[in-house]
């Protein structure tokens, strides 16, 4: 079976079918690449790994390697690693943030969390291990030295201190306290929004280094604003979204005291929040229209993802 | 200050003024590298990854980089960097393994362990942060890309599941359990051995790629040897050496009923085993001699780290 082969027939299929299609897909292609137990002494490191990436999930940031890759005509080979790489770091991140010393949940995907099936040292080191793992798959992309180098500094930019970690830092640091839009917001920018950024920027980062730089700036108006409104919907639909809809412990921000757009803003303005986010995306791709770098399904794609982020109901 | 200008003027020093001088080096360069505190919501966990990184430590992995690196005529910019890299994943897996839920230890270099004294969400999250901040270092060497993709490969592989991150899972499962010597080394050879060959391997990488083939199979023997004795004499520390002397808890191993070289081999032969190490190292040495590829300078430091490591008494 061709990779280009397939993923060229998805170019038929409406959003709806295209998304499970490539949720498949990532499944598939994490099955292939994640160590498999057989027996041996790391078996259950192995296993808890799988457990963390794999069985679901929307895949969003998946979804958006694949759009942007799209639009950028990439090779599908390099955008199935770089999804595994950022759906690797979105699944570490999980692992962590719901330990004991950290959010101390025990519901995800609508399944026990890693440490309550597999104690918290695997499920740490599971985390810990698929962190490497990830920068691995960048480099099995097949792409030029500087692409995967290019790809390995977005990565390790969105999910360090800088990133991803940083905003884990201020959302602790924030329970039971006031703060204000602009530190809320910041701590979201880095929670959430950095990886989500990081991963438009590596599926158009697989395609040609020069369609890539003119369509830069647009792409990082686009994915500012998914990440802003990802955010915003989060906060709403753990207000008004039950726990079996959204597969994990509803109600939780306010339960734990956790300052969010609607606890700051009220529900109908981070509603209307919400939708400027998505005003503001389709903008971004709008813009793109005019340039002839912007392979045509991509800017489809890329508005379809933008409606389905800001409108999803779970 | 020209930094190509003061590494050159280590080369007139001995091994105990150049290793400190090289200790030197790392400290001021993480100074420098790592994000610092700003008076911002992201403070805490900066000083966390500073502490976990700064302050002390023999830097083996560091001054392995270097050692190789000499051998290989690398640059002393790149070394830094791969160093610094080396030395953050070090710190990192040192500020995980100390957390209660692994080996929950409150001592570390003489000090309070991580997580004590900057709580455990802090300090799981600087060890997060550091992983992809050692990723970016590597990306900072100024070396060719496809150098710079074969060291991120090499720190990745030996960091993760089959890596440090293995060793750890399967030192956890041993605990409290009869172990064979096989699984005994398995354990080490990933926990210990594997950064420690990765030290070796990418100081040589940072050199010319060239050199780096000819002397790739003679640096391998060296470094697993050296991976393998360093883990056999820590092993004899922890029964010999006071905690004073080790700046961290000393007769661990024992108190937590973990196999090692000594409770598996008795005192004697694990002290004989160790020795005969050393002669492995010294023995891959003396063979790269015959190549014109290796300078002397790096020759004469990859003996003196060998004999530093294996006869190391604290």
């Amino acid at each position: 079976m061709s990779t280009a082969c397939d993923f060229q027939a998805l170019s038929a299929l409406d959003f709806e079918s295209w998304a499970a299609a490539l949720r498949a897909r990532v499944e598939q292609k994490a099955d292939a690449a994640l160590p498999r137990p057989s027996g041996g002494a790391l078996d259950t490191l192995f296993e808890a790994m799988r457990y963390a990436v794999m069985g679901g999930g929307k895949r969003v940031r998946a979804l958006l390697v694949y759009g942007a890759g799209t639009l950028a005509a990439a090779p599908a080979a390099a955008l199935d690693e770089a999804a595994l790489a950022v759906e690797y770091v979105h699944a570490y991140s999980l692992v962590h943030d719901d330990l004991p010393c950290m959010d101390n949940d025990t519901l995800r995907r609508g399944k026990p969390t890693a440490h309550v099936k597999f104690g918290e040292a695997a499920a740490m080191l599971a985390g810990d291990s698929l962190q490497p793992e990830a920068f691995e798959r960048l480099a099995m992309t097949g792409l030029s030295d500087a692409q995967v180098n290019a790809l390995t500094r977005t990565l390790a930019r969105a999910s360090g201190a800088h990133g991803m970690c940083g905003g884990q830092m201020i959302d602790l640091a924030s329970v039971g306290r006031r703060i204000s839009i602009d530190t809320l917001r910041q701590m979201h920018r880095l929670k959430t929004g950095a990886l989500i950024s990081a991963a438009v920027r590596m599926g158009a980062l697989c395609g040609d280094p020069a369609r890539f730089a003119v369509l830069e700036d647009d792409l990082s108006s686009y994915s500012a604003a998914l990440g802003l409104g990802f955010q915003v919907v989060d906060d709403i639909l753990d207000v008004t979204a039950s726990t079996a809809e959204l597969g994990k412990t509803a109600g939780k921000d306010e339960a734990s005291d956790k300052p969010t757009y609607v606890s700051l803003l009220g529900l109908d303005e981070a509603r209307a929040l919400a939708g400027r986010c998505g005003d503001e995306a389709l903008a971004a791709v709008a813009r793109m229209r005019a340039r002839p770098e912007a392979a045509r399904e991509g800017l489809q794609r890329l508005e379809e993802l933008s409606r389905y982020i800001i409108r999803r109901t779970c």
